[in-house]
């Protein structure tokens, strides 16, 4: 049996006058295509364009919601109620996925986005107020998260599928988490580690952690970035290395064999 | 053969903090619902308590799009090109769809809202782009504005149902268009002389100009206003005047026969 | 010597099509106004209205500053570095010292709104952002904020003028808190209850607790509601006791002795 | 007597996560920076940062407003009233006035932006909107502006300093109005060909029209841009052509006498 894994990269993240990331060419690597929509980046008409170059590329299309919060891109933590967070991520969802229904797009998959995303991986009830969303607005729509979250516990209550991501360039401690970006060696740099951590994620399901430790981590999906002329170079990479690893890089609906 | 009309009134108006107009009270009367969708005014959450307010009342829900202009309540003209309004319409009507689809409603309309109404009345290129999102938002969806219009117009040219609007308490030109706001007796107050013209206006299909001819207009809405009391003592007015005169008021998908 | 205190309101909180409150009304008791600044709440006409509404009553006007969150009205803590508050400050202050000066008034003090009044009273990083905004945005204005908390410290650091507030229908706890809103009892209704209190506190530096017990505290200003006809009626109350007690009412550049 | 030249650009344009521009480098050229002031770009931190940047450079502040439009970058024509105008830039610029304050920078001058630039240079109501707002926010500012126009018109009538500027790439008609974008060699790209022009503008003041013919044009200032490495190539030749001519480039007081 071949192994198969989905790379996801969050773009669309350019508002109005102002460009950010080079979609163009991280959607020519990835297979899940994270849309913001419009609340911490993206507008209606960069949605649209986002969604025809993912259309173009046979890229699988998600929504990736966030906090309203334009001016800090959705990073700072903020106190919504599971109520606002229910209904901002519904109307999310529902703006992109009728860019789809006008392009012929399936929606596919929701992640949310900065503070949004860090705050119901650890809050259960602002987990179930974005997966009850996510089963709400369409149906069959993947959740795609943190394994061993909130995300995960709030996804599988309520019977949405959810797919598990890990992050290409970030160091991890010895519990699954992440190691926080204030500390040196947080982010890894070099394309070839990278590529090769990821290979490794993806084969024997294992990583090295921060200290040295063999860490066991199952993911679907593996997150990388498009925002710069390096990451790019990262995902490149990475996406050379599955392909002569054998890994096959696939849409997250037949990685969970949907 | 009966005849039947359908009432249909601008709500979900509230946004945040700030409460307009009185919606639960208004939609005791009308039979569509117009709900603004977040860029003029409404949020998330005003949208969701909207349509839950329409749906226990079994009145059918609309989309009211608007410019992106909050502080002026999408009232002031802007220079959108087609692209920008056609996107900002799909995004719009998305958001509420997914909001219906969340509660179990159908959406079934949309009605341009204040000066994307009027501009688009006038202007092809942008009735276009209102009625190309609407009909690429979801299938099936009602186009409903001014009769004559571009409205018409386009939704003609793209095959998308039109139904036609006329305002129960407006004073009309000769040529079928609205007295401007500006001169004295543009707007009518008394609630019997509006339900008496409504009445008109449905059985006759005519209705007295403001120099006191008479006109044919072909309407298949009445638009009433539920933001003050002196308006809701109209609505009521109105729906009582309809009832008495035997005419049957029912949503726009009985009245075009959809 | 007489005793004298002010009394402040929370003002110009409508926004575009939106009103809030009654500002006309509460401005004929109070002596300082407490005018938000657009990013809450407020838009640069009702600013320029609520100035207008405050130098004809000779209210004195403060700014009132709040998180960058309309639909939230600044009621949502967010997680905004100092560096963010500080600039945000300086800007909504310095948009509102502009309006003053083209009206020929003087800017005298500044109240945080919200979550940012909460958050500034605990963390004294925020409050330290808030004050220096306040020292830098114009020469001596006031800081209008709750005793005992990182708003005194934060005043006292820095050298800003500071004036304590107490809150005049609000529960206190024996360490000089409010009872949280979600517990019964936290606000007080009754204007002749509310009225008592204040005298009592204005005169006597004391308050009941709601276990009964007598809590010391000094107030330089008494917080007062307008939003709605009960709050007004407190007001009316508490001035006239005020009055009747012979306290004086007056600004807080005369309780400071400024 | 020496010649006397202002250079001025806009700034400031960058929006939270979102950078546009290279503000530090095309401040070492121009003597007059026109901050954004976050209505249509700009946020706080940034006007606080732009500020800090000219101030280093000894480059001359004014404030740029906009029309309240983020995602048109204020490039869209808005219907507002003149008392709508007069209040947002009033808000504007006692915002950038107070960061100003903070950084012990005099605010000199006010060019309004985009869509506000075009409307309020041919509608005299909208400029006295503008102009007015300049005279009340802050004594002493400068209108910069479109020689000729409304903005000229309305700065004469009220008393408020004019600066003409002039277009450094930009192909002018015979009646001095410039050509328009939508027509080929409207814009010119030649760093060389627009420093030769600048220089004769400003010794001769004269500019060949785009049919050869000479018309007069007297500047006080020449508008150049830093938006992208061939901009920024333009200023710099531009600036080293006018110190080859012996044109003193200098702040817009001085080149008033002020």
């Amino acid at each position: 049996m071949s192994i198969i894994i989905d790379l996801n990269s969050d773009v669309g993240e350019s508002f109005g006058a102002w460009t950010l990331g080079d979609d163009a060419r991280v959607l020519d690597y990835v297979t899940s295509a994270n849309i913001a929509c419009g609340f911490h980046a993206g507008d209606p008409q960069v949605m649209l364009q986002t969604v025809r170059l993912a259309h173009d590329r046979d890229v699988a299309v998600g929504a990736h919601p966030g906090y309203p919060d334009l001016v800090g891109f959705g990073r700072r933590a903020m106190a919504c109620s599971p109520q606002e967070v229910y209904a901002f991520c519904l109307y999310q969802i529902g703006a992109l996925a009728a860019i789809c229904q006008a392009e012929g797009v399936r929606l596919g998959h929701v992640k949310a986005h900065g503070a949004l995303y860090n705050q119901s991986a650890k809050d259960v009830t602002i987990a179930r107020a974005l997966v009850q969303a996510t089963r709400d607005a369409a149906p069959g729509l993947i959740l795609l998260g943190l394994p061993g979250s909130r995300h995960e516990t709030a996804a599988r209550e309520l019977g949405v599928p959810f797919a598990a991501e890990a992050f290409a360039d970030r160091a991890y401690e010895r519990d699954g988490s992440l190691v926080a970006r204030s500390r040196a060696g947080s982010v890894l740099h070099d394309p070839q580690e990278v590529a090769d951590r990821v290979v490794r994620m993806v084969r024997e399901q294992t990583i090295e952690t921060a200290e040295g430790a063999s860490l066991h981590l199952h993911a679907d999906s593996i997150c990388v970035h498009g925002d710069n002329p390096a990451a790019l170079a990262i995902v490149e990479r990475v996406r050379q290395a599955l392909d002569g690893a054998g890994v096959r890089v696939g849409p997250l609906r037949d990685v969970l064999s949907l």
